[in-house]
């Protein structure tokens, strides 16, 4: 039995977490029971939505249990099988968590999913043609659906969700310009991934200087918005929407520490008849086949390049979510655990 | 030539307008050109939305010119008619504006709705059977499609807009509960409109307290929130807000004159997976046949009894619209010039 190194949650963070909100336990991976698939892990997934599963509070999913192994998305490979899906050597991605090896139950055998890296890599399971993928997708989709020419804008735009908002808003000839914070994830959003502009909120001290900003590379306004961050980005886009704008609200992680992000002027809703909506991509299954096959189709045609940050071995996924939640990371944060 | 008053805009308020905004003239009433028609205005309606054309600013509509006759609702009696598609006798609802005579252009006549007046009232064509209730039901019926049994809030519950949602939702099965200002308008919504409770948000000195009340009558949360004020109210209902809720976003009075409004936590959006919706009721002119279909019968069945402020004659409407922008009013205000 190979040793499994696993990372719990033992105690919830008020404000900015630490790495003493978690802890490193090793076990041995269990004997498989009947139906039961071991995976070994290659690559987990580090992404803005587990600070909120870290609260106890009123929020969407259920909170993290402590002492248990954080959840996370994960890819990697059958090592042993006793169910009939799935074969030693199939490359999967599944939500295994923050371990090294997964144990996945009969119950859960429909979350595990075998992924063709011949053409993909695999990490990019965990990102551009994964859960961020379909997350921009959606939004882009089903809530902002743009027409060719509409000016629209995502924050957080070197990210795994931003960075496949603009190759899948490109596509379908819409103007896109992110928001990202540095000069070298700008740099990257307009030379790498296409944009027609980014603009380094780090630059600017407030909203009313980021919407100056912005309006110089959205002069005829704004249709759609894509919301990762909140605060001072969401104040500086809103007064820029055009009439009957849309915005699909996808993170607020400027508020996922628990400082107020409140919106400045809501009047705008009214004034300009906008429509907002949060969403949660895991509670639209329907339209993953279609995001995975076109999201799978950027990639491997070069067309998103999306960007990695990679860490090293389990015992670093803590410091690097940490990092993730204060912008270090540049692109899809993931821990390779090989 | 009967003699018409009219009230003029002079000049814009900043934040809180005045009487000195405002000023009275009188003309002779022009003789008629070919396809004219000559109104006499019953009542003019005073609405909270002409208090965000008095500024100069980006709006969804132009501003109100200076030195022009304040645009308003009006219902009347035509007294003259060279259009073969009035004639003199006919009731006509339009938008005649803050004056007691109105002509009528070639142009404009297609804003001319003859009207019935025999089961429904004339005054009811400015509220229940008019604008406000159609806004009430695109809001309802659009925005928040309630089901049966759903936990709707409206503030300004009293109000003209206010009393046609309460009345529109209990036809559709659903627990409606009203925001007011005062215990007799909250008795009134309760007692006449027929809402399942109504606070009074006078009672409460902060979004905290309010939010606390209406939790105590809404134990399952709310599933439609109906904004016609923003700012306070706004923040102690969307706490309430159970997943999936939808947002009609129709007013904002506690923003109209400057003061900032904003939404405390606008995460929530994300959380609870929520719709906000911007609307003005005039860009959705094919809902207007069904809505006044409905709202015309609720109020000949007594079903929609809404209550009405009339102040009397021209000159009294400045004094009338400042009272409506902080609340003096109850139920729909009217000013009655014959």
């Amino acid at each position: 039995m190979p040793l499994n190194r696993q990372i719990h949650l033992v105690s919830r963070p008020a404000g900015q977490p630490g790495l003493e909100n978690f802890n490193l336990v090793s076990s041995p991976t269990p004997a498989l029971a009947e139906g039961e698939v071991l995976v070994r892990h290659h690559y987990l997934s580090l992404d803005p939505y587990m600070r909120g599963r870290m609260n106890d509070g009123k929020s969407y999913a259920q909170p993290q249990a402590l002492h248990q192994t954080m959840i996370g998305g994960t890819v990697g490979e059958v090592m042993e099988s006793r169910n009939s899906g799935f074969a030693a050597g199939d490359k999967v991605v599944g939500m295994g968590g923050w371990q090294e090896y997964g144990l996945v139950s009969v119950a859960m055998t429909g979350m595990l999913r075998k992924v063709d890296d011949s053409r993909v890599p695999l990490s990019a399971y965990l990102g551009a043609v994964g859960m961020p993928g379909v997350t921009a997708y959606y939004g882009l989709v089903h809530i902002i659906a743009p027409k060719s020419g509409d000016t629209l804008v995502v924050s957080a735009a070197s990210g795994a969700v931003g960075s496949a908002f603009g190759a899948l808003a490109k596509a379908r000839g819409c103007r896109v310009v992110g928001v990202a914070g540095g000069a070298d994830k700008c740099a990257y959003v307009v030379d790498a991934l296409g944009f027609d502009a980014c603009i380094d909120y780090k630059q600017h001290a407030d909203a009313a200087s980021l919407s100056a900003a912005l309006h110089a590379v959205c002069p005829q306004g704004i249709e759609g918005y894509f919301e990762n961050v909140g605060g001072m980005v969401m104040n500086a886009v809103l007064p820029l929407m055009n009439a009957f704008g849309r915005v699909a609200v996808c993170g607020m992680i400027a508020g996922y520490n628990g400082v107020p992000i409140p919106m400045a002027a809501p009047q705008l809703i009214l004034m300009q008849r906008l429509r907002f909506q949060g969403f949660i991509v895991s509670e639209h299954p329907q339209v993953w086949p279609a995001a995975l096959a076109e999201l799978g189709g950027l990639v491997a045609s070069g067309a998103l390049r999306a960007r990695e940050t990679i860490a090293q071995g389990i015992e670093s996924a803590p410091q690097a979510f940490l990092g993730l939640l204060s912008g270090r990371n540049f692109g899809k944060q993931l821990v390779k655990l090989i």
